[in-house]
């Protein structure tokens, strides 16, 4: 019997007292920069290697970021599924951010490819929730006896998520809130051990009262929560994410930690980049304990 | 100076007196039994190559959905390569439905991927429209120069797409007439010769009602039209997503024109193949006709 997704996660944190989640967003010039040659697909790879290695100490779940492999066509996926590969036997919760969706036999291919045991398995992939449930049910049918699921986009964390996610519908409630719900009628049927689900959230770091107001409404809801760093949240908007025992979210940041040697000519990049990781788990840690005492 | 999609499109549709997209969704099964030995991915290749062929007289628009290549891992990745590359030189405007959607430098990458000259390149990419108009743009930027575009979803043809999509939001609109609102703008500032944008609509078949209403408040959007078939949408439903010139639309059928010879084991699947897009045209003729008498 596979182990449940949220006990996965759960287990994570707590293994390595880390709440960070690391991004393999490896964007072209910063993997020059890195390597100090031109890019390649095959570059991708050894990158992450590196970073891998480097950040393991600091956390226990990665996300890659599909487009930036994508974007080098098969030979890019082919660097993902090392990637993949290699960060699941390292150990590491691997969440794949490819915001998919679709219905019926399409989303059952998409849950096929990421969520049984083909050459792209993760942990969890994020999916885009616009069609409706007959877009979420294929992942779960595939994903639950392998102990894998989803994180849905509920509130995310670029400037115009407003645009659509903070109109106000009929019930009264916020188009993202009113995807909220949803979410947490989608994972109420398959509780771990922890008493999360496997049908998570996405909630922007961006937006620290939505994060605050979406912890009290779904109490059995994972959140992934990216816009740490560079985008502008801080360890102080995160906190208010987190549960009593420090469970319930991950905070993802990318650039903030691969690239974490661009302005650091002397230092490998490998080395800066778990450093950031490091501070980053220390800083949330940290606003934690305040927020405890 | 790169030709517009829109005229592109409109190009295609004068060429072949055919509305008629033909979905390439090479699934497993019905790929098996139309080549006769168990599938990989040079076998959807191979499929492709002969269903291109075959219905090369009665359309002028294709659209892989990556799903099924992404299944495969890399080595599906690169059927969908050769497919693209293969169909675009065969004259096909090849619309990629891979319903992508993030922001910023996620959103470029994608944008690079599919839109710009790499190994992935379509004239026209599905994206998702949650996160907003920073969701948008970075496909607009890097798709224009080259001519290409994009296909937002607006009213997917699911049954539960009325769970998010039709909430009354607080303007009095439905989501989807506020989601056809952003996407009329987004594409406003740069229309073809034929007077339609390179910001389209997905609008469902099986929804008719929606699809007249829409065809009314967008006079600019293409409409990209799935459901057709075995769905449930009809040559009648799909009628009023045309302008007076028959242009502003294309209508996607799968597997009811790809895998037409799956009850014919008398007759070639490629042969089925063009059959079944022969009648799909004629019968969006015949509707077309109907409507203007």
């Amino acid at each position: 019997m596979a182990v449940h997704l949220a006990d996965r996660l759960a287990a994570a944190l707590t293994r390595t007292q880390s709440r960070v989640c690391v991004g393999l967003d490896p964007a072209s010039e910063g993997v020059a920069q890195a390597l100090g040659r031109p890019p390649d697909a095959g570059a991708l790879w050894e990158f992450n290697q590196r970073i891998l290695d480097a950040v393991q100490p600091y956390c226990g779940v990665v996300k890659p970021q599909s487009a930036f492999y994508e974007v080098w066509g098969p030979e890019g996926v082919e660097a993902l599924r090392k990637t993949l590969v290699r960060a699941r036997e390292s150990g590491f919760v691997c969440l794949l951010d490819a915001k998919r969706n679709d219905i019926a036999s399409t989303a059952a291919a998409y849950a096929q490819a990421y969520l049984a045991d083909g050459p792209l398995a993760c942990d969890a992939l994020t999916v885009n929730p616009y069609l409706g449930s007959d877009g979420i049910a294929p992942f779960l049918k595939v994903g639950r006896p392998a102990g894998r699921g989803i994180f849905a986009l509920v509130k995310t964390s670029n400037p115009s998520s407003d645009e659509l996610q903070n109109l106000r519908v009929e019930s009264g409630a916020l188009l993202y809130e009113a995807v909220g719900n949803l979410v947490a009628t989608w994972g109420a049927d398959n509780l771990g051990d922890c008493g999360y689900s496997d049908v998570g959230a996405v909630v922007g770091a961006t937006y620290p009262s939505e994060l605050a107001h979406l912890r009290r409404r779904l109490p059995q809801t994972w959140f992934l929560i990216p816009g740490y760093g560079r985008q502008g949240g801080t360890a102080a908007d995160v906190a208010p994410g987190f549960d009593a025992q420090r469970l319930g979210a991950v905070v993802n940041s990318s650039s903030g930690i691969i690239f974490a040697g661009k302005d650091r000519p002397d230092v490998d990049f490998a080395v800066a980049a778990g450093e950031a990781a490091r501070a980053m788990r220390d800083s949330i840690e940290a606003a934690l304990d305040a927020r405890s005492m």
